[in-house]
């Protein structure tokens, strides 16, 4: 895929079913990217040290799963400059509302880009991303452009089926 | 300042109060920027010629700050590829949730990148717009990088101030 | 069925469970009406089009079901004068909570006239908009006044039914 | 004023600094309408009989005002086919969320179009009472127009003050 | 059974299934009841007549079962200076949370005496009627307290059993 | 004032304020009552003692008032047959809704008949008590019904000073 | 096992299948407990006496767990200066929210050192505990630094197993 | 003091006005202390190296204090096996809800002894260092011992000072 320019990092594997939606989304524009089970609990060393090497191994943007107490992108966007996506998993008190919050509401200096809860998030982490590379990517931009257009038709073809069911 | 490489959209001049932290933010990094009171429901078609221009004005990045029933940056995202970056603005039921939720829980396919409620993520917008833009500025990186030195000081400076008050 | 008066528009066509019985009670009171899935961030234009033409092309009573961060109805709002009624769908954070205040929480000039979570809303809609068109229709005046009336014996069936089981 | 087109009820005299936006905006779009303390708890009898005669006295719509167990307009609506627009207070737990919930949740059957909490609901109640009473009304349905106007005219007057603020 | 001394009443059939375990647990302490399905919303007149004569007719508890938008247990205090107990089903948004803060948040002057969601809060009905009632009747009152022991005797067995386990 | 029939406790002294109109409203009705601040967690004792004891005195009604993690009216509970009402004070996090909760959400087979947070629920305590001995005192009744038209009348006055304001 | 020295206490055995983490934990670092079901409502003499003896018995930790209103751990807390661990149990109203609170807005001066939701809740008490037992006890203490090693080494192979699906 | 047990870490000098009650109640217990302000995010190197060094220095128990996404006791615990308790401060969404939600939902593995929001939880922490402390210090046992008596006294003063005042 060349060099990585997207990591992605779980805060557990039992996120993988969901984020595996935003790596088929990555892998459908074209987007090389690493993926990475790492806990800001369980191995903090590893989250801290990978966070701070990010910039200089070439990766753009760091995509952060967790559930539950979700600090893991918190903790990552301390260590590094790169722009930090949070997806909040789903499950845990009030449906994941503690992910979300846990994942938002950051200190002013220290943003996470938090998309929404679960799949949708997931997917549209990739959108992000994409959205965010292709600043200096004009292909990525056309390809941007083809999937608005993508989603669009899906919605009229939906409207054509929904007619002939009333 | 030169062409402006980020567009900030409130939905009401009553969230300049809070705004104006992402503007001075936007400035202590020097990056160009325009901003703009639209509104997602009372001027629907400008906000959405906007979105649609702005790409093609050379904007990078949008920040859209809204309240309540938050639908600003949501709308915005709707007619761009460009990166949106949402502000939830607080006030209404539940103390601005209803505007995080608003903001955040959008369908797969248009991201919205949600900061924190209120002061702290105004800044945070400024800031993640930085580092989106450093990708491909190497000043502003060197910026960045100071910037997170000079929060880790004042930390330093206020837990010497502690020790004092001990 | 004749000129349609009330237009349904659906965010996805996963809400089309839930509004059928939107659909039903309009059959059921003689009202004609359309339907569309039309996305307020996938489709915005045709979504803004529909809005803006359909006071025109005879509408009067819009009623549009969404889900998490539920923007579609205010979209549709912001671009005519009908009354627009919006059904917030369940699932996402906090089981629906999100699309309920993202539906309702609309700042001051712009009304959604918000009805229950999931299926007592879309039947309440479809009642709403029956109510509306019957202060110019006295026929629909006499259904609500025959519907009222049925809900009340049925009521007093289960009453009836109730005292059997004890 | 002529014969009053609208009912407005408050479940208690303190709601009436939040719902005087409502008589204020019906007064600008000109529609006649009385207004009344009456409780669902305290006299319900009289607002039972208030909401049964409403039709009969030709009134058209029914605005209904209450805070913390918002019981008020679901009672009123279950003694009338007009439509009944409930506009829930803030104070109480969770600032308003109890009326609010307690407002919009009605069962399928009996409709109350609920409006944002607080002042922008009691102005927006008055506004979708205008879109509702436009529909046979030319006169009003320019007015609505007029106002749409004014409020888009407000928005760019602000964001042209905005320009000279920054 | 001799004559009623507990009203029930559900506001919909469907509430029977969680209300049957306040009938049993009435049952079990030897108290006469009659139970009813009456509606706030869609049967008013006989729930404000039913709550009116309830004193007359020498009932002296009233118990009210609502899911959603919970009135009834409120509009039927508003009829009668009876003790009125209000069970708030679960369902609707937030789980039940909407029927708990639609039953209790009561304003000042109009108690709903209320108990726990769905289940326990359909036995605790009972169980509170039982200690209302048994201030006038010794009988009763030594019910409650074998109720008492019988309740302390399950815990202890429960964990005579766990020992086993361990 | 004779023997207490209705045992106030208090979690703290802090709780005074709110709770004054729950002593205010027994007085007005005549009740004979006691007062006591008494911990579930600083003096467990005590409380567990007058629980006890409480029946025995001649108490008829126990009222409690606590706030956050609001243990004590589930405590005195658990400790007696006697009705026990719950008045959950505000503040804590989410303003109250803890000690709402945790007032509430009793077991089968203990129940705390919970009245609305703060002011409404000490004045609606102290109704509940009367309501509940008014079943065995045609004094009691007799106020309890001039109470109810009293309130009625408040609000008839109430709505005729609104008439003179419009 | 050899004498006790964590006493864990359930309000019901239903919350046995949850808390069955907690005794394996604690078995896994050798550290002899006894288990119990007490209810702070149902037996609470037992309760108290338990807690009051705990102390004196040797127990040096205790480990409460209890669902809805949990008042089992403030309870426990009045009565003993152990340290105590809350356990909040799913289920409920806002699934859990109702039992996270009610043990965790404990008023100053008895603390109760608070656990998440259910399983993670459960083994987390049980971690806690022997971190707490550590202070006094190398042993122990090389336990939790082995167990902390092999967390960090599952998420070291969860890693590696992501590698190969990538 | 002595050689510090207990370290207590602050996200920011903003939270010292709460603390201030922590540092209070460890100096009445004569507990020596030492107190930082230390960020997760803003100065994580230092907060990693203060949590993995603290057991090798003599400390015992870490208190850590943090709103918004309070991440800093979760952190502290990934780099310790000391007893790590969280106070989590109002603020930010919801009133405290999120930090709270933050502190206490951490996973399974990694405790953090959650305390209750503010004030009550800053005292509360110390209480807590104080019960685990006490484990091997009986004169610290003494002294809880006396604490629990001194806050009954309180409770019983604020008793005798209300009858005076009814």
């Amino acid at each position: 895929m060349g060099q990585p320019l997207v990591g992605i990092i779980m805060g557990s594997d039992s996120d993988w079913g969901t984020m595996r939606k935003c790596v088929d989304t990555l892998k459908s524009f074209g987007i090389p990217f690493e993926a990475h089970v790492m806990s800001a609990h369980r191995t903090p060393e590893q989250a801290a040290r990978y966070a701070s090497e990010a910039e200089g191994r070439g990766l753009r943007v760091l995509i952060c799963a967790a559930g539950m107490a979700a600090h893991l992108a918190g903790v990552i966007a301390g260590h590094t400059i790169l722009p930090v996506l949070g997806v909040p998993m789903k499950g845990g008190a009030m449906d994941g509302l503690d992910a979300l919050l846990a994942t938002v509401q950051m200190p002013g200096g220290i943003p996470v880009a938090t998309l929404a809860l679960g799949n949708a998030g997931a997917t549209n982490a990739a959108v992000l991303a994409a959205q965010i590379l292709a600043l200096s990517d004009p292909t990525l931009r056309e390809r941007l452009h083809a999937h608005k257009d993508a989603m669009a038709r899906k919605v009229e073809e939906a409207d054509a089926r929904l007619q002939s069911e009333l």
